[in-house]
């Protein structure tokens, strides 16, 4: 207040800022167009999301269509001209397991087919199981000795617990505008746990027995362990009950099978009807390469002050196994693979280098991404910097299926709001406009955002996502190749103005 | 105008018909409200729902399963106490079929599971089928030649032409006060024709392409036929290929599988890469008997001078082959057998003989009630009228799923629209209150209008019936044993009302 001469030099320093900040967040306009004229008129989202997904198949780690998959992307890759491709291990994850055959039927009271998948990385069951099934009603310790002995070989089950609605409700949408404008919203404090002590009290103890159940079975030695999911009419979602772990301990083979199929089998049986089973698993472990691998390539540089920095994109390309993966996530693939395409093809010279990365095993734990962040970026325990650290500006990624691109998450980044509006509004007639302030979660930002590099995730429209996603139904009809294509104009977009930034993108204090 | 006399004597037989309408459709209260206690409270649907579709399984026209299924009907009639139970053939049908197993995946470019099922009555493969699999492109006559000689063993299959959309509607529903309303509406006139004249050239065109090449596929000895159908997310809709003609004559084994399989595997040919199919289809034909059956029962009508006359009530148990038939149409015997267990509980005396009809081999044409009124009824090309076509006061039937009952349709009885006005008016808080005069066909109640009888058929809320009817997944789940309480209490007061009214229900001229 008394100090008028410091007080004009912060102003000038403050209208200097603001001005700066607005020269910097001018948007090239005519690369915006030539983006969308490649991006739309040139599309190669179709074939790229056929070949992910109908042609190499579903794509879990380890396994060999990943493999394939890996090799297909760093060829085409390779096809478009980029540079520094690279197979890039991370460290270890563990054993690969492809399923060689499964079927599954009911024998008694009557034939029927039987809609069912094995778990990732049971172990097979040695030829055709024919079997009675026993229904396993064990609510406490006790209850074991029930079955002791009488389990051999033998196809078991717990009791059904899924009810099924019809859908009232459409399952496909897209957001509204208000939907939108809602997700900007964030509300501070008050108590959030989902869970009640009394709650988890539970959920451990049937977590507890629920072990004690798998180690029974077996010792056992039964011979198939079915289970429902969630879904229906045909959708049947999945999970692993076996192991990766390279200490290859056994497994009870596991299948999971349509909640209404499962349904039937327990309503038989508590009536007093007989059920039996004829089902069969083959499976072949991969014990020759127990390394995760990304894959990497770029378009370098050209600045000589900014070539070292980097702007990263990605996706993860492993998926599970019975559907092809196709909105989880050759949809976030094809869109990252054709967004750097797009830059390519316009030939366009970035200041920063322009890296793509096509993460393994996200699934099991984002482990393709994490062990790249561990590897390049920093230690998330012990705070130890690495030698990308401070050279990414910013790391786009996208995993909520083909639904076209509707805003972005800023993850708490205030600083990057006024740039991203900026840069988001050669996009609103394509519907994208919405930067909200929130987190979202479970995917490979994460990684990034943990060690204090700035990670995006967009936000999508989820046509129908959440029915389809992890099942045996996630398969190229899913993807939505329309909203596909705008999305990936939209990240060559992003992608190009981060690298061209005079800054990196601000970031939020790591500590 | 000038005979005043004549005048006066019309207007009071009118005025006294008025009061004879009134007076006889005065509805028995106390009986309505038992018959609701019994079915509200006491309400077997559940069980009965059970045992048509979880434990009898699917119950294609000829199957084992179709035997068991009248067979334990008939049980079930008798364990009720009802009387003249009989298993009663109304003339040849033709062979049956059962599926002894089903088994097809992809082996090539990798192994995937595919939701499929044998086409009804087709001939099985004769042990596993290994082959690449054969895109017939076959769009005129010229074409086969491009295929003749290079087919015997293979599998093959049209191209795939169905596109898939996200479901942005909801797929169950109940009708508005709003949609009911509009259900009374009927439009005179006008050209209804739903094709052109070129589309049914077209169509003709196709179909005898269609012809041609059966006939080739067999006459080659293809290994297996695939095609696709509608339906998506591991819902498959049924349809025969085979024939259940007793000349025998072979069939090519067909499967139609999943849309989203499908469309793989002909994406996959049309980008040159090779497919293959493993795939295996055994079936057992049954021989020992051809004839149809209808189960039939009754509550004996007691009144001297009405006894002879009867209410039917029915629904057909014959389903497709790969889900249990639960909406289509357990879902309408389950109702109508609780609809008599009711009227036979509250031990009622029916003035006119109550008679429950389980029609077989409704979906291969309506043979069941066909077979039943030309046996009993009348002839509908001759018109010859027989035993029973003056005694039938009424047939009641249900077959479009498992909704509750919103109303009826009259067929364009006008006479019958002030009597049910009445008898539904108990029923209104239950949501069911809609006389349409409107027709509605594809079921059984058509074969009773044919020769005159009224036949009726209600109007139910439709949930997700057109998602599910003809599919693998019409199983148990799609059961709303709510509503079909609600339904079997309303049709066993119609039935009630029936059977005590002094008159039968009026008729339309039948000529």
């Amino acid at each position: 207040m008394n100090q008028p001469n410091k007080l004009s030099l912060l102003s000038l320093a403050f209208l200097l800022f603001i001005g700066q900040t607005w020269a910097q967040e001018q948007v090239d306009l005519e690369m915006m167009h030539r983006i969308k004229t490649e991006g739309i008129s040139k599309s190669q989202i179709q074939d790229i999301s056929f070949h992910l997904t109908d042609y190499l198949g579903p794509r879990l780690s380890g396994s060999t269509n990943l493999r394939n998959a890996r090799a297909w992307t760093s060829e085409k890759f390779q096809e478009w001209g980029l540079s520094n491709i690279k197979i890039d291990s991370y460290g270890e994850f563990g054993r690969g397991w492809n399923v060689r055959k499964s079927y599954i039927a009911m024998k008694l009271p009557y034939y029927a087919q039987v809609i069912g998948y094995p778990k990732a990385w049971t172990d097979g069951t040695n030829g055709l199981v024919e079997s009675e099934v026993t229904l396993l009603e064990i609510t406490s310790d006790a209850d074991f000795d029930k079955y002791k002995g009488k389990l051999k070989g033998k196809v078991v089950m717990a009791p059904a617990t899924l009810t099924l609605n019809p859908a009232f409700e459409a399952e496909a949408k897209r957001w509204t505008d208000q939907e939108l404008e809602d997700r900007k919203s964030i509300n501070i404090g008050g108590n959030n746990a989902r869970y009640t002590p009394e709650m988890l009290a539970q959920m451990r103890a049937q977590r507890d027995l629920d072990q004690k159940l798998t180690a029974f079975l077996l010792a056992e030695e039964v011979g198939l362990r079915i289970t429902g999911t969630r879904g229906s009419f045909g959708t049947v979602f999945h999970t692993r009950a076996g192991s990766y772990s390279t200490d290859k301990k056994p497994t009870v083979p596991e299948m999971e099978i349509a909640a209404e199929h499962y349904g039937r089998i327990y309503r038989l049986l508590k009536n007093g009807k007989s059920v039996s089973i004829e089902a069969e698993i083959e499976v072949e472990w991969l014990d020759d390469d127990y390394k995760g691998y990304n894959v990497l390539a770029e378009i370098p540089g050209t600045d000589k002050n900014l070539k070292a920095e980097i702007v990263m994109l990605g996706a993860h390309i492993d998926s599970w196994h019975a559907g092809t993966g196709a909105n989880d996530n050759a949809a976030g693939v094809a869109v990252m693979m054709e967004a750097i395409r797009i830059l390519k093809a316009l030939n366009i010279q970035p200041k920063r280098t322009i890296r793509i990365a096509i993460w393994g095993e996200e699934e099991q734990g984002l482990f393709g991404s994490r062990g790249y962040v561990q590897k390049y970026v920093a230690d998330r325990t012990s705070k130890e910097k690495k030698s990308e650290w401070d050279k990414i500006s910013a790391y786009y990624n996208l995993d909520n299926g083909s639904g076209k691109i509707r805003g972005i998450y800023v993850e708490g980044n205030d600083m990057v709001v006024p740039i991203f509006e900026k840069w988001f509004e050669p996009f609103h007639e394509l519907g994208a406009k919405t930067i909200t302030r929130r987190n979202t979660g479970s995917t490979d930002h994460v990684a990034f955002e943990a060690v204090g590099v700035p990670g995006f995730q967009f936000i999508q429209d989820p046509i129908d996502y959440g029915k389809g996603y992890h099942t045996n139904m996630d398969l190229y009809e899913r993807m939505q190749i329309a909203d596909m294509t705008q999305a990936a104009v939209i990240i060559a977009a992003m992608v190009y103005n981060t690298a061209q930034r005079d800054e990196k993108l601000p970031r939020k204090p790591w500590n």
